[in-house]
């Protein structure tokens, strides 16, 4: 059991904040990553297919020799969780409630944002959450549907990107919010435009940290950590072409992964 | 065989404007309209994963009762459309050399502009052709991928658009193009920002209307046009939630077709 993987599933490449920090405070364990990149984006389309092709996802996790799974994706995360919950004997992680206790933690004013694509913020999952921690706590939440494709295309410091931002934020800003959380993997790569909108006085929160120190406890707790000292060889699954995967993969990790990197088809993993 | 209807095929909603233009060349015709919305968008995607999804659109159509399909996504029309040729036994009509012909036949000083997805771009496939046609146009090409986000936002007016729109066209502008090729279904939304930003001197080329005559041509040549006096009942089906679609639908058609409107599981055409 110790020598098996820690899966990592995302719609595409935002998951890799996640597998980075997995990699940093987990730097024995093996990751198996999957990117279901031939059918992304999730975040504007409906509950039901989100569950359709996540389920399909978990069934591929479930033939790979892994021994928990995270859910790297807060759309899936706050849609799906727990339909997969349902079908899986390996515990699954989301990012959605290490990010909203985070938030919870941080907070002075007791006034939270929340951004996220269009399915997580109409889920209504965050702020459900949070209130169940402190019904006291004031969210505010804003759907962001153009910032993944900004952040896909690397206009990460330009005008138009920080025009986008300041006009999600702004309603945001005038409710008094004093924490931000980022609510879709993509976000951390607008850190720096997100804070020159928001000013120092917000605090921003990317659940990412949070969810590599959660995968710790749980493997601890459990005492299946890998102890082996040879170092872990990683595994990355994608739907589409891996090539680009391979290329922006190299911008969010820092190394070449294209060696451990293959295509499959996840349409097989119908029932 | 007259009786059979017309099927239209996009990832999206984008081939509704050709099928609006079909509706208005050919008001006996029956419409089949095929949105691939689970798996949308295809233009970032390979081509390998693009001809895949379409080929299961193809298998999808060859169990309805149509006559001629038009493939109303410049994508696929781009990159798959021979692959497609090579197993249907129906006439295929896609809306690239239509648009293509038309730039040909209205441009001046003989250089034009062709914008479109990543995928249409890198496919070289409308200079390809407008080359074939005639070899001294110079043709001068721009990926475009944060069109197709901002007009299924809505965002089809503002600052950010006009903004967007001018950093893609200014490079066309400054080779002097006199003529400029919508190599999307989207980008007819946008005609006004790209009017604005090109000024009047240069013509705006929409394939759907030429692509709606070459389907009238198709149809007299082989002498099965519909001549039932009946009206026609269309049909739309969609690979993702039917409310969303029907939404939209109503803006691009001006009328309701929730009642026409069908969720299908296109994975199940895989062979």
């Amino acid at each position: 059991m110790k020598e098996k993987g820690v899966g990592i599933f995302d719609s595409g490449v935002g998951g890799l904040t996640v597998a980075r920090e997995i990699m940093k405070l987990l730097p024995h364990e093996k990751i198996v990553y999957l990117g279901d990149t031939a059918r992304l984006p999730y975040g504007n389309k409906s509950p039901e297919t989100i569950t359709n092709f996540s389920s399909q996802a978990l069934r591929f996790f479930l033939r790979q020799d892994v021994k928990l799974i995270v859910v790297a994706c807060n759309t899936v995360s706050a849609l799906s969780l727990e339909a997969l919950r349902q079908n899986s004997p390996l515990p699954l992680i989301g990012v959605l409630k290490p990010g909203a206790r985070k938030g919870v933690k941080v907070t002075r004013n007791r006034i939270i944002g929340i951004i996220g694509t269009k399915a997580t913020i109409n889920s209504r999952a965050y702020s459900r959450f949070i209130k169940s921690l402190d019904p006291g706590i004031k969210v505010v939440s804003k759907s962001c549907p153009l910032l993944v494709p900004l952040v896909e295309e690397g206009w990460l410091r330009n005008k138009t990107t920080y025009d986008v931002v300041s006009f999600y934020l702004k309603p945001l800003l005038r409710q008094g919010i004093d924490t931000l959380i980022l609510g879709c993997t993509h976000y951390p790569l607008l850190k720096d435009v997100f804070q020159r909108v928001t000013g120092k006085g917000v605090i921003l929160v990317d659940s990412a940290q949070e969810v590599a120190k959660e995968v710790k406890k749980i493997l601890q707790g459990k005492n299946i950590q890998r102890e082996s000292s040879s170092p872990p060889h990683h595994h990355f699954f994608v739907s589409d072409s891996p090539q680009k995967f391979a290329r922006i993969a190299k911008l969010f990790l820092g190394k070449e992964i294209i060696n451990s990197l293959q295509k499959i088809n996840l349409e097989d993993e119908s029932v």
